[in-house]
């Protein structure tokens, strides 16, 4: 259901807001009952507050605006024990407190190997040398002499919801899904550097190289190269993050995040694969019998309920409650998800609402009037290619549970009566 | 031409870069060739850099992100003479600094007619009265438990371009057209909650007013607010910034932003529009002959070249250039915008590149290869309903000189031979 239908009221699931309004008021007592049905006058709008008394900063007060101080709670969050020093580590995106596709750059979450590179964006170099006519060394100026593009792209990490292999785990989306993120990219299509250079007819891989410490590197095939790969400088209207590659990261859409190098500073063309670290001992996926799936680039289609959940329960009680989440798919894009109240017993077609763009986060919506009963959460994603996202025991069946990357199963969170909520796994 | 024809290769308008590069070297001395045809080893790719040779910070550094300190001169900027006090005045986003369509909250350029109002969250009330049959007073969350939406939507200033109207004033698209910034904006229809409040046969107007000190009031027609106009409190994924109305303001797509109303406390329905202090004495169109034009809600279709301009010059000498800038329309999408690099006696169709949303802005670009010669630079907009961008002078020859509102001319920046460029006219 677009929006569309529903602005001209052909909605056909969406329950009409005064009976739930009229409904909640009938179910419980003062604290169930949304304010907006209150009878009395409220002195919060009767009576003239500070804010409506006294003149507030100016516009010289914030260059660079900041959120209010009451959304302090907004942020990205690491865990400390998952890895041994926070300089090669992760943090997470906050789901559970956004809404909307986009991802605030102050709010995608990081992954290091090394901590943040600092680079003075004058000493900025991208090399590209190997099986080509031309090697190249670029600086950012001569990248923005290229011709651009703008597309909306998100990037998750393969092991996002990786610790949910052996059940349900850590109490948060933020922390089992929130290792993506979804922004707005400015940058000169690979495409087009790579033709500068001339690349060989033997040339058939290229592999990208971080400037940081780590100098992380993946093998991309040259065929995806020349695709959609972007070299990419803004996000989101501005100069990338330094936690995100500033001046200049790889753009490898639909991919997993690692491929997406930051702070590039070489692209080699080979032609076979190279085999390095993080394609080897890292981000191949173990199978029982002890083999290792490796080159898993694809994200699979995916989905999670970001609102109710474990740190965001619902604390209004029953009557109309908004279900809303995120899907995705590294294949397309998301016409369908559908919701289950009841652990996947039974599902409804949920609501989409926002722009369709491939690669790119989803948004969907379920309203739907509380009664107070205990809830087993679960989202399903349908992508593009007709894929549909698997349950976490269809993933284990196939693949075992010693692997990290890749878990794309369907997550389920446990509402109690009180409105708290869990990370649960049903069978 | 879309991003896929260029793909493909069937870009019919942009020229090879191969043969760019290869001009640009014949062109002139050193300083003008792109680092990216130099022979000689560069000792920024060939030695280990410092960032390469150390940890960075880690995950734990930053909850909430910050851009480089390299990109401090990103930045909202006021002009202290424009008004008597930073308190009732405005300030203009960077646009030659950015790319794409996302406007970062940061960077949204501040209109505040009383400083920015402080409001706790918990304390935040809206009321829906006047010709109701329910008069409703809403809680921050009860408007969360309303079915919401999700649109990209520009919000400009009826005044951006106002100091234009007597000639080229201000030398920076920053200050020229800065008054204008787009983001996805989450919130629910005001369509919605009038139905919940039960409007009578007798109202045909709201006004939405503020809770900040200015009181800022709007009549908005009821069909507007029952079209597609949104109680947003999200912006760009996270809630709203305090200067753009924390926690909840009006988005009044297409039309002049001052009717956005932030800080939103209150909606009356009424039978007829108010003629408030904000649509007489100000916002309204001062004609020659002393008579004024009311109700002029809509933005006309508009575009600016952000790059060259005047804060961001031409420094890379001849060769291969990128114009780039933003094009949008209160009546819909852009389809089509056309650049001229000899004040408007010659036009070439841009290229566009990133989502085409209805009454959100539009990214275009034109490469062409600089032969160092003097240019005039504009760039007209055509929107979907076929109204194209008019000059300056054909604005004059209506409206006069003695409006402050709601200009939407042909912007003109002269490119001198070493790159300066300024703000001009040209007739």
């Amino acid at each position: 259901m677009s929006d569309e239908t529903e602005k001209t009221g052909k909605t056909g699931e969406a329950p009409s807001r005064r009976a739930f309004l009229k409904g909640a008021a009938l179910a419980g007592g003062a604290a169930m009952v949304p304010a907006s049905v209150r009878a009395e006058p409220d002195p919060l709008i009767t009576e003239v507050q500070p804010w409506a008394q006294f003149l507030g900063e100016g516009v010289d007060a914030r260059p660079y605006g900041t959120p209010s101080p009451h959304e302090a709670h907004v942020r990205r969050r690491h865990v400390e024990w998952l890895t041994a020093d926070p300089i090669s580590s992760v943090n997470f995106t906050p789901l559970h407190e956004l809404d909307g596709i986009i991802t605030p750059n102050g709010l995608c979450f990081e992954r290091h190997h090394a901590g943040i590179a600092e680079i003075d964006p004058g000493d900025y170099r991208l090399m590209i040398n190997g099986l080509v006519d031309n090697p190249l060394v670029f600086t950012l100026q001569d990248l923005m002499r290229f011709p651009r593009e703008n597309h909306v792209y998100f990037l998750e990490c393969a092991a996002n919801s990786g610790m949910e292999w052996r059940g349900a785990q850590l109490n948060g989306c933020q922390f089992t899904h929130g290792m993506v993120h979804n922004v707005m990219y400015t940058g000169v299509p690979l495409r087009l550097l790579l033709q500068e250079a001339g690349v060989q007819t033997s040339g058939a891989w290229v592999l990208p190289e971080g400037a940081d410490a780590s100098a992380m590197t993946r093998s991309v095939p040259l065929e995806k190269a020349l695709d959609d790969c972007l070299v990419a400088f803004k996000m989101n209207g501005e100069m990338l993050r330094p936690e995100q590659g500033y001046p200049v990261r790889l753009v490898v859409p639909g991919w997993e995040g690692n491929m997406w190098v930051k702070w590039l500073r070489r692209i080699e063309i080979g032609d076979q694969p190279w085999h390095h670290r993080e394609e080897t001992s890292k981000y191949t996926d173990l199978f029982s019998d002890g083999r290792a799936r490796r080159f898993t680039w694809e994200m699979d289609a995916k989905s999670v309920i970001t609102n109710p959940s474990p740190q965001a329960p619902i604390t209004h009680g029953p009557g109309p409650t908004v279900v809303t989440g995120l899907a995705w798919s590294g294949r397309g894009t998301i016409p369908r998800v559908d919701v289950s109240l009841d652990g996947g017993m039974n599902w409804v077609q949920a609501r989409m609402s926002g722009p369709s763009l491939d690669k790119s986060l989803h948004r969907f919506y379920h309203e739907f009037d509380w009664d107070g009963r205990p809830l087993l959460l679960q989202s399903r994603a349908h992508d593009s290619t007709g894929y549909v996202q698997p349950t976490k025991d269809q993933l284990r069946e196939v693949r075992g549970v010693n692997s990290i990357y890749h878990n794309n199963g369907i997550q389920t969170w446990a509402v109690d009566e009180t409105g708290v909520t869990e990370n649960v796994e049903v069978s």
